[in-house]
Formats: C-alpha cells, sequence, structure tokens
C-alpha cells in the first residue's frame, strides 16, 4: 500500500532558499511571473528577479466584504475554542497544506490569531512531478483574502524557508505566538524515495527545520507551546501494543519508562523519528513545551470551513507520491480504475478524518505540554487494513451504482503485509477528541466528492512510481 | 563531566565543501598556503586558490626507504588479521582523527590494504577555536609517507568531504572497497552545543555524510561492510540494563524484540541515533550489511603503530571542546591543575583503551555483517563513574609523586549526576577482543605520557566552555 504512511501536511524546502515576498499590489492569484530554479545541492532558491532583497514577510489584508458576505460565516460545534477577547496567537507552518490549510482556516474561525509560514514549496513538487490535486486550489494570497471576506478574519501570511533561520527568527519576533504548529515538512514517504538528492532533501529540510524552530522557539518565545506533526509510521509494526510515545519495561528486574522504540520505513518516517528526538532532548536541556502528534493516515478533503467557498477548497491527492490510500481509493473508484492494493493488502494502519486532524490540533494547542515535557499523543480514530479499506469502497461503490473492482499490484514499499497491529490512541479522546468515523463520511465525504471532481482525473497519476528497492544514486525526472 | 560522551573520531564537512587536493609534487608537510573559507549557512567552502576544478582524489605513493627503516616495523599480537595473500580493501573514512588514524595504521599492519578517506576539517576546527592536540601531529601527507617508509605498507589518501556524493561515489568506485570503516563525523558533544550553527552543522554533516555512505555502498559496493562508529551515549542513562542495540519487550501478553530507545543528550549523540535508525532501514529495504559499533569514552594515545617513530604519532585532545574525560584529567594531573569534576561527578559511563578500539574494528571487519543484517556491538571494556576517576588518576599521581587535586565545577551539560548504570558488552569478547584494563595502562600510556608533553599545554583549554543550557543563536567565535 504506497502511501499508507505519508501523513503530515505541507512543507517547506531548504537550507538555502531565500524568502519570496509579493507586493500586495501586484496580482497575487497566480505563482511569481519569474523566478529562477536552482536544484544543485540540496537547495532550491527562487527569488523575484525584480527585487534583490526582497521584504521577508508579506502579510495579506484583503478588503473587508460586505455585511452580506460575513454572515456566510459557519461556526464549528466543537466544545474548545479561543476566548476571543483575549485569542490565543498561533502559528501554522506548511499552512498552505493539505492539513495546515485546514487547521489555519479552523483555528481562525474559532477566534485564535492565526499566521501560516510556508514557502509553498509543496505546489512547486506538483509543477516539478508533473501532478495536481483533484480539486482546483487557490493561490494562497486569495485564499487568505477570501476568508478575509467571509469572516472578517485576518490570517497573517509570512512565505519563506523555516530552514533560513533569520526569515524563521524575524517572523516569531514579529508575531510573537503563544504556539507554533509545524507541519511543514516534506510529508511524503514516496518523495523520500525517489532517489538519493529526495532523500537526502527530505531529512536535511525536515532536521534542520524542525531544529531552527526549537533554536526560535528557545531564543524568541520560551513559553511558546510547539505542536508537531509526528506519524505514527515512526513506530513501524511491532508485534507488540503501541503506546503512546512511551512504554514502561521491566528487565532484570529493574523498570523504566522509556521512548517506544521505533522502526521507521522509509527517508520520510525517518526524519519524523529524528525530529522526536531532537524534541525530546530540548524539552529536558531547555524546558521546551511540545506535543509530538503522531498521526495516522488522513482522509476526507471537506472541513467547516473550507466548503464556505470554492476558493477555500483544499487539496487532494490522489497520485503514486503524495496522495494517501483511502483518498486514492475514492478516485480510483468514482473513475472505473481498479483499487490497487499492495501486496497482500494486510498492512494495518490508523485513519482519521480531516475534521478529527483540525479539532486534534485545536486540542492539543488549549492543553498545552507543561514547561519541559515532551508529550507524545496518538492522533487517529480508527484502524483499518488495506483490504478492509477495499471493501468499504466497493460496498459504497455498490449504494451509487459503481461497481468497484480490486486488483493486487507488487508491493513498491518494503513492508509487512500480514502482521499484528494494535496502537493506543486515548490521550485526546480524553482531551475531548469527538471521532468522525468513517462508515458515516465514506459516501458524502469522499466518494461523491471523488465522483464530482472525476472529469479532473489524470489515471497516469495513480499507479506506484517509486520503489523502495530501486531508489538511485541519479536524479529522477519526469518526462513530458 | 564535559566530555564523557565524546566517542567517536574525526570528522567530514559539510554538502558543498569541495574536495581539496594538492598535488604530490607540491610540499604536503602543511596546511594549502592559500584557501578562502565561508561559513555561511551549514557550509564551510576551500577551494585552492591555484586551481579551479581541483583533483578529487590525491593517493600518497611516498619513497621507499632503506632495508633498515623498513625492519623497524612492528607487527601486532592479535589473533585475527588479513589474509595477506588476498588482502581485504577497507576505506577509513575520517583516517586522520584520533581513533580513524590509529585504525588505519593498525589495519595497514594487519595486511589489510587500507586507504584514508577524510576532508582534514578536524585540523580547521582546532584553528577555529585555537585549540590544539598536546602532541605534535603530522600531515596526513607526512604520517602515510613514514609508515611506507617504514613498513613499505601503501596507505591510499582520498581528501574531501562525503557529504559531497560525486567525490564519495568517484571513492568507492576507485578503491572497491570490501569494509567501509566510517569515523567521518564531527564527534564533539560539546561542539555540537557551542551555537545553532555548530549543532545544524554536525546533524546535517553526520546524517547526510552517512546517508551517502549507504547509498555509495549500494550503488557501488553491495557486498561491502560497512563499519559504522557510534556511540554508547546513543542510549543514555536508564534504569535498566543496558543491550546491545535489542531488547526483547513482553507486554500485554505478547513479546518482540525491539531496537534498544534512544535517549542521546546532545545535537551530536542525536545524529548518531540518527544515523542508526538510518542505516537499520537500509539494511531492512536494501540488504545493506551493517555493524554499529557504540564505543564507549576512548582513552590513551599509544597503539604499536604509532609508537613506531614520532611522525606517527596520534592526536591527544585535552581541551574543553574535544577533550575526553580520562585523557584530560591525566593533563591535568600532570600540570598541577585540579582535576574538573562536573557537578556530583556520579555520572557512569564506559571506557576503552585505543588499544581496544583498533582491535574491535578490526574483528568487525573479519567477522562481518550478514547481508540485510544491522548488528549493534557496545565497544568499551569497563564502566566507570568521573569520581572513580579522579580517585585513580590521583592514585597513579601519589605513584609518581604528584599532589593531585580534584574540584567540583558546575555542570555544563545536561545530564543525570547519579544513575544506575550497567551496560552489557559481551559480543566484542565472544569474537575474541582481548581487553587492556585502565589499571595497567594508566600510569604508563597515560599519565607519564601527559607529564613528557606538558610544557605544550595551554591551561587556558582545560575549562568547560559550552554549555548545554546557555547555547544561542549567534555564531560564537573565539577572540585573540
Amino acid at each position: 500500500m504506497a502511501h499508507l504512511l505519508s501523513t503530515t501536511c505541507s512543507l517547506n524546502a531548504s537550507t538555502s532558499s531565500r524568502a519570496y515576498s509579493k507586493p500586495l499590489n501586484q496580482s497575487s492569484a497566480t505563482f511569481p511571473a519569474s523566478f529562477t530554479l536552482k536544484t544543485s545541492k540540496f537547495a532550491i532558491k527562487w527569488l523575484t528577479l525584480q527585487e534583490k532583497r526582497p521584504q521577508r514577510v508579506c502579510t495579506v489584508h484583503a478588503a473587508t466584504l460586505s455585511q452580506e458576505a460575513q454572515s456566510d460565516v459557519k461556526s464549528g460545534t466543537h466544545q474548545i475554542s479561543g476566548d476571543s477577547s483575549n485569542p490565543k496567537k498561533v502559528i501554522v507552518i506548511g499552512g498552505d497544506g493539505y492539513c495546515g490549510w485546514a487547521t489555519a482556516l479552523h483555528l481562525s474561525n474559532k477566534n485564535y490569531e492565526v499566521a501560516i509560514v510556508d514557502n509553498l514549496v509543496r505546489r512547486l513538487f506538483d509543477h516539478q512531478l508533473g501532478l495536481d490535486s483533484l480539486t482546483p486550489i487557490s493561490s494562497i494570497h486569495n485564499r487568505i483574502r477570501r476568508w478575509k471576506s467571509l469572516t472578517g478574519k485576518d490570517i497573517g501570511l509570512y512565505i519563506g524557508d523555516i530552514c533560513d533561520f533569520e526569515f524563521l527568527s524575524e517572523t516569531l519576533k514579529s508575531f510573537e505566538p503563544d504556539a507554533v504548529v509545524h507541519f511543514g515538512e516534506q510529508r511524503s514517504a514516496p518523495y523520500s524515495m525517489i532517489d538519493r538528492s529526495r532523500a537526502v532533501f527530505t531529512q536535511q529540510n525536515n532536521v534542520i527545520g524542525t531544529l531552527n524552530v526549537l533554536f526560535a522557539i528557545k531564543e524568541f518565545g520560551d513559553e511558546c507551546h510547539l505542536v508537531k506533526l509526528g506519524t505514527m509510521g515512526e513506530y513501524g509494526t511491532p508485534n507488540i501494543d503501541i503506546e503512546e510515545g512511551y512504554i514502561t519495561i521491566t528487565h532484570n528486574g529493574r523498570t523504566d519508562t522509556l521512548p517506544y522504540p521505533k522502526q521507521a520505513s522509509s527517508f520520510y518516517h525517518l526524519s519524523k523519528v529524528h525530529d522526536s528526538h531532537n524534541i525530546a532532548f530540548t524539552c529536558k536541556a531547555w524546558g521546551i513545551r511540545a506535543t509530538d502528534l503522531n498521526q495516522g493516515v488522513v482522509y476526507g478533503v471537506r472541513t467547516d470551513e473550507t466548503e464556505m467557498h470554492e476558493e477555500l477548497t483544499n487539496r487532494f491527492d490522489y497520485d503514486g507520491v503524495f496522495g494517501t490510500a483511502l483518498n486514492r481509493f475514492c478516485v480510483q473508484a468514482a473513475v472505473g480504475h481498479p483499487l490497487t492494493v499492495y501486496g497482500k493488502g494486510g498492512q494495518t494502519r490508523g485513519f482519521l478524518d480531516i475534521r478529527d486532524t483540525v479539532q486534534c490540533v485545536e486540542l492539543a494547542i488549549a492543553n498545552p505540554a507543561k514547561p519541559g515535557e515532551f508529550r507524545v499523543f496518538n492522533q487517529f480514530t480508527e484502524q483499518f487494513s488495506v483490504n478492509e479499506l477495499a471493501a468499504l469502497v466497493t460496498k459504497a461503490g455498490k449504494k451509487l451504482g459503481i461497481d468497484v473492482q480490486t486488483k493486487s499490484v507488487p508491493n513498491p514499499r518494503v513492508e509487512a503485509e500480514e502482521h499484528y497491529y494494535n496502537a493506543k490512541h486515548t490521550k485526546l479522546v480524553e482531551l475531548g477528541l469527538q471521532p468522525h468515523l468513517l462508515s458515516d463520511s465514506l459516501l458524502d465525504s469522499l466518494l461523491n466528492f471523488a465522483i464530482k471532481y472525476k472529469d479532473r482525473v489524470d489515471t497516469k497519476q495513480i499507479m506506484p512510481s517509486v520503489s523502495w528497492k530501486k531508489i538511485g544514486i541519479k536524479p529522477k525526472t519526469v518526462a513530458a
């Protein structure tokens, strides 16, 4: 199952990229009109040609719309929300990505004061790999303007690379967040297994970006709570129950509670393991307060906020690199492509609706870790094997009159295809998580959605194109 | 205890440094006459000004000396040795460093065909931090020429950076090693805690360098055995016995053998944890054969080979950044400086004589891991607390008529100062390790040695200058 383990969202580019900033009086609905792309070493640099020293920070102030437009605002149903008289300030790194965008809107809707930090490199990867979201997505600038017009709420926008410490530190000094939600990493396991340079990029980008976030918090906001997106894939598939971050071990008559052993299975998942170790150390050494959300596989696309207007629509990846299992199955069903089960299909993982992703992040922020605490939550709601998912999609297809086929394809990954899997996930429920279950959302939020956009499906993107064993040292490019 | 955990040797610089090569007809006993130093981002670049595209590979062919000189050759006493009729070819990455140099000579003496890969950046760090080895050390070029003149044996020399994949892959293709011994990392915990840029450099350099080694082995030598230097510091100080790499856990009625949980306590130690996870994954996914040597704190300086001639003398670090605990205590005793115990002094670690380091590496090479096997050995011979070490040095000093004082200084590290510690170390003994014990070598190999060179001691280097809690984002420089 190719993308089961690609769980977190959006990303931030390399060490040496410079901040891109677009003056507000220019058209902002498109990519910069001209930019230079340089991919030597791990660096992706882009600079506007017009500006030698771009202004680093670009906060979009959209014009306020009429009262009618503002009355469109819908409020969520969760119990927790920011206190509007003294809103908490939250930075969402990677806020233009799949989980990040939904989270930024949700927090803004709940009266948190939100700023998005993103270098938009996830959009560049689509260009480079010839991929596209199933849903048409607006520029981040237009997204934020539309949100303002609908709700009257500002979302700050800092476009730049967290691997550029000068950019990151200026951002933190300027915004003074109470919490930083960090989705800003290369988040695809297959992307990290394309070739050596993508493997190196993934680890360099993710590990150094997170180190920079830790240093920035230490220096400019030592009360700030880091909410970091990890992945359930850090644990692998051990033959014992998976606990939430720690396990109490009795060994030769002595007992200790230790970090749960990690067995990640791609350079991407490994980068998250490295992050977890680095964060745990800084909590201990510097008193950083951090929550590591080991997220399962996210499905769905609609949230209360993104469905307010088509310009707020979230991205929906179904391709062999960024698409996650269930989303891809629904697209396959919609276009009459057999569901592609990798290998035996016994691979079992934790899953959650994107509406629960945003709820979990809000719960973590509203109930912060203590100073020095490294808290780990397993963030998913249900477990399924790939074969179970295929059966559920087949059954849902029948209700819509679609004849869904399934075929097994050679597994491009190196992973156990039949294994024990039982992962705990009680801590977020204890904080108040009210899960959306797959059985309730499969038809309306997923399959019907895929059918709505099926004319945009590029079937060439569906099959796995990245092999865990065949990854080589030569850069892979995509022919026209 | 400042340097207890700084265990492995020598290092390799950043992603973007270029190979430095010195034509053989130039003087080679000194550093390049002119070079440009650039430290923006994590890059340290140096280029000879004379040469735009330096030749990447520099193999030194020293002139053969007379028969008399060759008769100086001493042979070691260990049981295992390469088969001289078909010598195993071994690359020692970081072969100009403390453990690396001793290992390269030892393997050459045992009839392995040896090549050293090093970018010599460890020597640059001494310049930048105003530090120096207690012992005067020759250039790598002269070291290798002297070895050839004494023994008739060639040691290949590839000067360049393993983070430069082109350099590394050309080296592997050219030498075709049966084993790669990888000491080539930034190996000091305090160095990694100097400032943000050194923290980032350490993780970037170590993690990406090792990733490159894994890719190079996959591509150019899939039978090649990776012998990687890890550190006992990866385990931290858990309240249960430390096993060798893996632990069998029974939990809720089920049992599995999993990677031993890691709790590293500096950005350097964390980089080794990251390496271990990355290597384990490639063993599983690609069938790489690897041995991770989790080394304790190394002491001593003499080996059978380095004592053949003063030009072969190894480096001996006693400073607050690169000096390890026991070596520093001996220098302190020699110059009448109180032994500096950090905090309560109950910190306990595993220790070994450098003569056992070289023996262990040889044992690992002679008994390689199987394809796909990720084997972990704990490489140390005895455990001591800092207070026990201080007492041993005090007692040994008395025999030499030296009145040794001890003083407690504030602990610059974040670590438990009183804790349980019991680490297994049987696997290398089972392979034939015959330990040199501290009680036998303290006087002759350590204290007398420090006394011999005491006129070279710079007492300003002795005290700890790096704080785990005070590390900041501004680059730290050393004033004249």
